[in-house]
């Protein structure tokens, strides 16, 4: 089966997803700076949703760039993946729009911890499917990035009921911690190709 | 005439059709968990959806993998399949807004049924189109999920005004049914290139 | 220049058009079939647009099958086609919600002239590109379709003002004549292979 | 590293960036011709607009065209400069709709300046990234266009507050301007083939 359209229609509503979110930013009535300020708050949950949709779309292009073959099991994870990206648009609404409330902070840490964990799925069906001499269980290594995110991100979930300040900023860090694209998948590519 | 311009379009619109119908779920503006309670039921209905577009995508993938050339009846025909998919963000939130209510479910299902005739249509022109030793006709061979599906999807059409959580369970019965990727059309072309 | 790029790029334009023309169609607040009976002339203002853009996506397709290499004037010859298209869900929805009024049946006549100017000047702009030996020139021969349209279009535009179901019968009418895919280019890119 | 997923990726949103744009027309609820009439100044930013996303398309699509390969910091410079244009929606309804007010029009030049500033930090990675043969600092030479626009963005945001149709012009003067499509990279592409 050809990964191309696999990577084509992930592209496509990946692309759609980090637009999307960008219409909850609703156009004022005002014409003043003031006007901009009640949104300050949508737009920075919108600026912290596009970096993580970033994210994903970079280390999905990783992921299957060391990827030959696609199963129906690949298709559907992939598709598993998707729609927990998909709920991104909502719960960035929803807690910009309440200005980071307990709940909705908490509901967005919930989704990106599905996400990282349909995320993780995905990444063992395509390592059990290459086998034992699996080129991104190689290049993943110990993935710690990967374990430690969802951890991460249910702390945030309990944080938020606390302060859900602890929890933005929690979700903050883990995205600074992703934001640097990974060298181990290029790195174990260069050295495979070489060999 | 080329099949990766139809491919790019037909993922790029069932990319758009599976993430709008999230735009239905829309951001409450209680900041309690019980603010998210009405939003419910189009959740699931948008669950449902998405498995639905997912299972087309994926039988698209596969069926057009199996063919080489495509007509200007193949492009209309797909056309006429992306048409009735593209009511589904309509049907889902409808039947999702009303909480299943007779009617909407009882659509919901007409739209499916159409859907299916137009992805059977699709597959006909394409079988006509390679003759009589059509790739996808020997993969598809008695092609019976295809056949029992717009069945139940009438009956469900019908029993949505005795109980429309019937028409429900019977939607996700189908789904179920095709969840699992199609192995027959993999198990052929994997024959035919060995021989 | 790769025409690629181009292609693609149209490819996610037109599917983003044809797909958000449906989220005219409002979700109703009833239950009964009858909730559904206003958005009739929407609906059917949405089919006929949609095989519009599904006309000008399948010519699209044709025009750059024999097209090889891409200029900045083709570029910006396509982009004008696409503003021109990108019209279409506003002039649907104005048409379809005023029960096909005489100005927005007129105005629908209007944009869908100026796409076909539209596509003319992108037909021309190729085939100047090409010089004599023109592959598309040979392929659309005289092009009468291509001329007649437009005429139909705005004596369309004239006579809504009389009565505008004479223009929406027009407007059907251009897209019968269309929707037949134009076997032309295809009968010269067959011959000339085989030459 | 692929450069065919971060073109398909980014020609995806910028086809979405320019389609949603139109979602801002709102259908009127009049019937003649008047109706259209407060529509006059958000068709005009639309069009302006249009033409800003369809020069950076443009842009993108030939600096891409140099590029061989794409390292980490290309894929996030290009994301960077994907999130300002997600943002031309926007400031283009919020411009529109209040008929080039002061501050939306200084706005909307603020997001035009971080736009190019984000652009010109892509050209610089990917130069970096090419070492001292690059074609891309070879093609654009001098970039006087480059260095000129975010000047004048400048000049515009701070002359709104004067009268904003003087920035207004200037945004149309830069669009001019740039509307030509740059021969330089062409001219440069086709003198290395040749040697």
């Amino acid at each position: 089966m050809q990964k191309s359209r696999l990577e084509a229609f992930s592209d496509g509503v990946i692309a759609i997803i980090i637009t999307i979110m960008v219409l909850e930013l609703k156009v004022p009535h005002g014409v003043e700076l003031a006007a901009l300020k009640p949104l300050l708050p949508v737009f920075l949950s919108y600026i912290l949703s596009f970096i993580y949709v970033g994210i994903y779309w970079n280390n999905h292009h990783h992921m299957f760039h060391s990827t030959r073959h696609v199963t129906g099991g690949i298709l559907w994870a992939n598709l598993h993946l998707l729609f927990w990206l998909s709920l991104f648009p909502f719960t960035t609404a929803w807690m910009g729009e309440n200005h980071f409330a307990p709940m909705p902070a908490a509901i967005y840490g919930f989704v990106l911890f599905m996400a990282a964990i349909a995320y993780y799925i995905l990444q063992r069906t395509i390592i059990a499917h290459q086998g034992p001499d699996s080129l991104l269980a190689a290049a993943i290594g110990k993935d710690w990035k990967g374990k430690l995110s969802p951890v991460l991100y249910l702390l945030a979930v309990a944080l938020a009921f606390v302060n859900p300040w602890i929890s933005s900023s929690l979700y903050v860090l883990v995205a600074l911690m992703w934001l640097i694209p990974d060298p181990r998948i290029e790195r174990v590519l260069v050295k495979r190709e070489r060999e």
